[in-house]
């Protein structure tokens, strides 16, 4: 346990971000006190069962209150009106900051309500579940996963350090980048993956002449990974594609042009096209893996059985 | 140990599946020879030094001689030219199968070889990790999963019933299908979410934006989630989209139209469109992993240390 490096820490919004952002600093120690406030009276009652936080308020307003780190973990389209709520209530020398996974607009809609003496300083950790809500959260959800802060030229630098100090206690690694980049970037690691796995997902659920029932029960061939990231929260990521318009359609062109090559290749039985695709794309997971992204179990490691297998047969292999 | 269900076994291709045959039918005692040939004296040599196999052949003539199982795990493309190579070495009274992920073609093209007398179940088993290779396979890779036989009409029903005997005897669930039909129910379950895979990880690899160490650095996102799939065999995936044009390009058409309903709708910022489109896709998640067909761990249960945590939180949420 370390000098807490806050007095009072304000969650505003008590999800699957904000409740890891609890357990995580609750870990280290890190905050003197973590209070909070959420959407619902149900979220913020559940919270205080579950020590997320020592105090809960109805509204943004009263739990920003005395705080020196305000975090907004709330879907992007909402971060703007809940700046202009909190604004007058900010205690003067805070940081505020969000999670958002769109950065420019989030910028552009909360930096005009920030008091002067107010250090906004926007972040997003790249780490996730698919999972929703305040029971969904643990303290190692950041750990070896990196955070993008995107401040503003004009930030006071002290206020960043301590930010990057913070998230680096949370277990994250920290970088710091233009918002603009970060929307390009996160529009192809993140944005257009959601896209196209909800997209799949709303396909075979409307076929003819395949039933759901088949869908799910042979989905072991491939199309239950799409599943898993097409099961996250419908309103976050409904804001994600309107806040990032333009980082996403970019992506989507490109890919769509990409899959018309395939789509061709099908068509004209030119394997030899497909088989180059094919390649390249196994160097890319493996460099996932080396960078300690993934996990190189076989199947995401699914089912405890097979790690045990891997074990048992690798003994007869040095026979 | 049950008395053996077969003489002889041969397997023609020992990769990932035939090496995961040879496990699961060496944990049940199912054959009381199990034997093989591959592309590669390397891989036979492996097989051998495994114990996947008793004896290794250069050839798969030779392999089959004396057989009342062979199993063709070879990618789909190459039925056709081995069928034709062992047909004259084949047992009276053996069961031909293979495990190819495309069935129609496959039937065509291994059907007009196989003797009279001897019986031919086409069959699939869904189930595969991203590794290949003989060192890939473990005993429990299909329990649980289906297996897809297509016999024909006129096939003998003992054959069939002897086939699916094993198949579950090897740990997995059977069910019976025509060709036609298998292939239509894996373009979505397994065929598009590949190409997809494959599609997005090439558009990622060639964008001026965003450089590779972007993609790989952040692409805990979701980004990663794609690239499992997309390293898969390039060969075998070659062949089953050159083996199952009609229902790929059905599923593609279907993909493509869906994707720009989303399109439209991120464009003119309808919410609503997304929100719903996003809410549906949830629903059948949970029909996955209600079917036993997915861990419900978040993440894929990503890292020992969630699972820890999620059990440290729930004490709390009791108190």
């Amino acid at each position: 346990m370390t000098e807490p490096m806050f007095e009072r820490v304000a969650l505003i919004g008590i999800g699957l971000i904000g409740s890891s952002i609890s357990h995580a600093a609750r870990r280290k120690g890190l905050a003197k006190e973590l209070v909070g406030s959420a959407r619902t009276k149900a979220t913020v009652d559940t919270a205080l069962d579950l020590g997320l936080i020592s105090k809960g308020y109805d509204n943004a307003a009263e739990a920003v209150a005395g705080a020196d780190l305000v975090i907004l973990s709330v879907p992007v389209g909402a971060c703007g009106p809940i700046t202009a709520e909190i604004a007058p209530h900010l205690k003067p020398g805070a940081i505020v900051t969000d999670v958002g996974s769109v950065k420019a607009q989030v910028v552009r809609d909360m930096a005009p309500y920030i008091p002067k003496g107010v250090h906004f300083v926007p972040g997003h950790p790249i780490a996730g579940t698919e999972q929703s809500g305040p029971e969904a959260g643990f303290a190692e959800l950041f750990d070896g996963r990196w955070t993008i802060l995107t401040p503003e030229a004009h930030t006071d630098g002290a206020a960043v350090e301590k930010l990057r100090a913070f998230w680096e206690a949370l277990g994250a690694k920290v970088e710091v980048m233009d918002p603009q980049h970060h929307d390009m970037v996160l529009a192809i690691t993140s944005h257009l993956p959601h896209l196209i796995a909800f997209n799949i997902v709303n396909t075979a659920e409307h076929l003819e002449r395949v039933t759901d029932k088949e869908v799910i029960k042979f989905s072991a061939g491939g199309f239950r990974d799409f599943t898993r990231i097409a099961a996250s929260d419908p309103t976050m990521w409904r804001d994600i594609f309107l806040g990032n318009k333009e980082g996403v359609m970019e992506m989507l062109r490109r890919f769509s042009r990409d899959l018309e090559e395939l789509k061709a290749a099908i068509e004209s039985g030119d394997g030899d096209v497909l088989y180059r695709r094919f390649a390249e794309a196994r160097a890319i997971r493996r460099g996932i893996v080396a960078a300690g992204q993934d996990t190189a179990a076989p199947d995401f490691g699914r089912g405890p059985s097979q790690v045990a297998a891997k074990r048992e047969a690798d003994p007869k292999a040095r026979k």
